[in-house]
């Protein structure tokens, strides 16, 4: 109990900081990718952000083992954050739950459930295609035969890829980006059903209050 | 409680002006598109009628403001209308609702819930695609090596975009008609959850009704 | 309420003979576009076959109208009934209906309620993409430059457009062709999420049912 | 009753055993197709090991039914093992479902409902793609236009097949390997949805969960 609570603790004071830090860490490797013919020493301090921030998130995540007091069994229980330490472009998706955290201990008003998963959803979803699209990016620019060749190629595909429509006018051919493109679709697919549910069940919960329908529900 | 009552007095009166300026708005818009080679008088004609249009929306939403006594936050708290007022073409998403609210005054029999939910988004991802057609039409024509090339064929790729089925024969290519088509991905994408979902829900129902299955529920 | 069980009689008692009617129907429409070489008479044999059930269906249209006691609001009320009227090829669906109504009557064993919605969905699908296919087939097949030109390519088409994945190495091009195209998405994307959400319902109740999994939950 | 306590006593002891035959099938049969130039001993071996793992399914099949106790009626009822007995390369779906239930038995902890489904079809549709990926690219890469040439195509063609992206860039020209294609599609759909559901679910739970949400829900 005494774990979990210091546990409890040490998530809230280090809310701030980490989304701050995801951030910080995707705005660095967004400048990493899109700008390569930047002076030297501009390029180093961005590289520099970007593996401070990732050390913030290994430590992070070492205090939290530590305070937990379980053993290794940690690693396989928390799988999910293992992942996003070792992927930290996946990190930003949770700045939004950040956001939504700090807000409601301020007490602000809050949107109904299914609005706050809609919305949650589509706010990670938004996150999650512009760390692919700059993934995709990177490493399809320098393929030989590669279709994806500028950043706004990138991410036309990412909206075509996450949307599950597919035009196939842009397309990765490299094996990594193949790879990323599939983790992009696994996850983008998952959120984007929460956001179709959730979308579905508020328009649903509208509809069926009869009357005063310009004001969302309670709950 | 008085400018609440207010503001319903006031969207009860403006419902039916403001439906019939939105379809106003879309069949001008409409004429403008796709008949470029109108005499010039029919042309000025149908593009005032179109600024009418939009005019009224903005009048609308400054006597809302208004009447909701609320400072600049009513553009945050509203932001769904506060963009509906810039992207006037997403105005006629709000005729099926109007249609709904005054048939419902008049007491006519009403569907059952999901049925009506349904029917509301099937008729919304309609208009949208509608519109959505003219504006990538209108994009997308004249540039250089454009895929897309008639309205024809603009209203196809849109039928193939919503549904996700995404064919890739047709592609917008510009910039502005890729911004249109996420917009229009995303868009299309909640509400065709929402008419999947509610579609889904409805045959639930009508199924798990034993023997009188022709006749629908009363909910 | 008189005429309402003189309706509910009627119903069942051709029900049996307008199912029959229906596959007929698709059976000789699809000899009519599959067989085109075959012998005259054979043609107007399957001809005046499927002439015949259309004109069944019409009947039953006409009696149902009749024992209804409404005037033209019958027309609206039922306006699903009335386009399939219009358009045969969509009758084949409610054989599925037909068949479950007819099983039912007989106290056959029933499958649970999301099993069944399932079931249902499933089957209309497959109707509904084999009746597509035809039709797409028959319009596209003498287009001057069409890729869709054998049975076996649209049935392809069909299966990719039906799933929504469209891989666009098939595309109808004529008009015609892309209406019925356009129709076939919209009605398979419905019974999809029926079918889908149905699926996912029954596995849920499947996992929830504790130790004893093999067996199907009773409602 | 008697047989109905033989019947699980029966798939009890043999949960394990098959599940390993239906790796060990997996297996086989991928070192089959990936490796065609290995030496002739060594392929023989593989493929007497799958046809072992097969054969155990239809001893297992024929045991269930005489249990069972039930006659011919078994092989409809059961349609979906004789399905799985037909085309086996479906089997490995069940091994996720026999790690689960022999979990159970162990009392170890168990996740919430919708994770649990959700992680459930998630490595079910990974060992169906899998599976799949493995059937289309024996079948299409001797084709003479095939476009599936490696099986690196074959897996980022499932990939988009599955995630109903299809961008077309592989696209499957075989009449056997579109078979396979459609059958996967309409498996892939219907799994897919059940992930996508119960982890919409699943996050709307955790959602609702005001304050502790880093500990997963009871249910």
């Amino acid at each position: 109990m005494d774990d979990d609570s210091r546990l409890t603790r040490w998530d809230r004071r280090t809310d701030l900081a980490l989304g701050i830090a995801s951030l910080v860490f995707l705005g660095s490797y967004a400048v990493h990718v899109l700008a390569p013919g930047m002076p030297k020493a501009a390029h180093a301090f961005f590289l520099s952000l970007m593996y401070t921030a990732w050390a913030m998130f290994g430590v992070d995540y070492a205090v939290r083992w530590r305070l937990s007091g379980e053993g290794p069994g940690f690693v396989r229980r928390h799988w999910l954050d293992t992942v996003v330490l070792v992927l930290p472009l996946l990190r930003p998706v949770r700045v939004v739950r950040t956001y939504e955290s700090i807000q409601r201990r301020h007490g602000e008003p809050r949107l109904p459930l299914h609005a706050r998963v809609a919305a949650y959803s589509a706010l990670s979803i938004s996150l999650l295609g512009f760390s692919g699209a700059l993934a995709v990016y990177q490493v399809e620019r320098s393929a030989p035969n590669a279709s994806i060749r500028t950043f706004g190629d990138s991410l036309w595909w990412t909206c075509s890829t996450l949307s599950t429509v597919g035009y196939g006018d842009y397309v990765p051919v490299t094996t990594l980006g193949r790879f990323i493109a599939a983790g992009l679709m696994a996850c983008g697919l998952a959120l984007l059903g929460t956001v179709t549910g959730s979308f579905s069940s508020w328009m649903l919960q509208r509809f069926s209050l009869g009357e005063d329908e310009r004001r969302p529900p309670e709950n």
